[in-house]
């Protein structure tokens, strides 16, 4: 088992949709917040790797359950833990946890080290990883199969400088609001994600285009990301109604 | 003099831009959520306006100043006071302060309260801003004239479903992207706001379209939101170039 890291907050106003739910994509964006914390309070902030090793931390894959999303007011604990880690991969644990200590969300994500100018993964060193005192661990962990889009419905989002962080890279919560605003303003004001997978399989570009398609059966929907003819990330996502 | 609240924190990676500054719409959310930690603080939190009054605070105004932005990996302490309210406006004051407690961002912001239901502007009521211990003045900050835009270059921009808050309103954080936005990344690469004024004039409706406008004149633009005829939002920025 790692160390363990916490943040405390209120949710502000800015961050809850209209039925007063944190949006999801914030989530995400709190999350990295926390882990990073973590980094600069162990005294390997992502400025010292990208200063010493040049390396950036990007996550590959999320898997993220809610039970309930927290509203607007609410106070949310974050606690992230690196649980394991491997030649390659890193393995994180984000819980929320409401007022009442009852874990509302719980999100495991991949990490892996990109070195910053030939935007390839880089090996995970150990003396790297060591501060977060994760264990060694050879095993992998598989996401599902994304099965092909059938049926697709889709919508063109221009990607906006403001969409980029300071390596260039489009963020991880923005695939999630591409994602998860293809569905329309009606689906998402009586539907919450129970259930999220998301791969992100090849970077998008700055200042193009993309395509955010999806297929839904019921209460599962499928996704892609897409650009120039690439894919970029793909996702299923599983709905609950609003009760 | 008001009560002033503060806020320490370092500047993740999302927040941060191309050139490594933080994202000045970024700035603008968490200054709003600085002034909601302070009402919290103060047992008057956005939550108890709503549920008490059913009224919202929301700004009409601001007058930005940047003497440089902070970076990546900085920490930052913003700073906020309520200075003083009138019949209608509330007027506070933010400042970003960098490690060595230089002020680096004041911001000048207008509040005012909402009524939810009818969309109109309440007055403000001393016993609910006497927590903050701002004095009561009846002079009123008048912004500057926002010019008519000459030969405007424009960019259509939708509104999406996470650009709402709870209220269905616009994040202002938003209209102050949009206005950034249509500058384009290779301006936005060099340059770097020294100086906005801000003016909200009309809400923008969910589910719609906007059409940012800007004129610019060597280092400084007019910028104008507008949607279905009506002006949203009003401009004006003074650019400095990136040494």
């Amino acid at each position: 088992m790692g160390l363990t890291y916490q943040m405390k907050m209120k949710i502000p106003f800015d961050m809850a949709d209209m039925n007063g739910h944190i949006k999801l994509p914030d989530v995400i964006l709190l999350s990295l917040q926390v882990s990073g914390l973590q980094s600069i309070d162990l005294g390997i902030s992502d400025k010292d790797m990208l200063e010493k090793y040049n390396l950036v931390w990007i996550i590959t894959d999320y898997d993220i359950d809610v039970v309930r999303l927290p509203k607007f007011g609410e106070e949310m604990t974050i606690e992230t833990e690196a649980l394991s880690y491997n030649r390659l991969f890193c393995y994180r644990r984000f819980t929320v946890f409401d007022e009442n200590d009852v874990a509302v969300i719980e999100m495991m994500a991949t990490f892996v080290l990109m070195d910053r100018d030939s935007r390839k993964v880089h090996a995970v060193e150990p003396k790297i990883v060591a501060p977060y005192e994760a264990e060694f661990s050879k095993k992998l962990i598989r996401g599902p199969k994304y099965p092909e889009l059938k049926d697709s419905t889709s919508k063109d989002y221009h990607v906006r400088f403001y969409d980029l962080d300071m390596n260039g890279h489009v963020n991880n919560s923005k695939y999630l609001d591409w994602i998860f605003e293809v569905m329309g303003a009606d689906f998402l004001m009586k539907h919450v994600p129970k259930k999220v997978h998301l791969k992100y399989v090849k970077e998008v570009r700055p200042g193009g285009q993309i395509t955010s398609s999806y297929d839904l059966n019921g209460l599962e929907s499928n996704h892609q990301i897409s650009s120039d003819g690439d894919t970029n990330a793909q996702a299923m996502v599983t709905w609950q109604e609003i009760s």
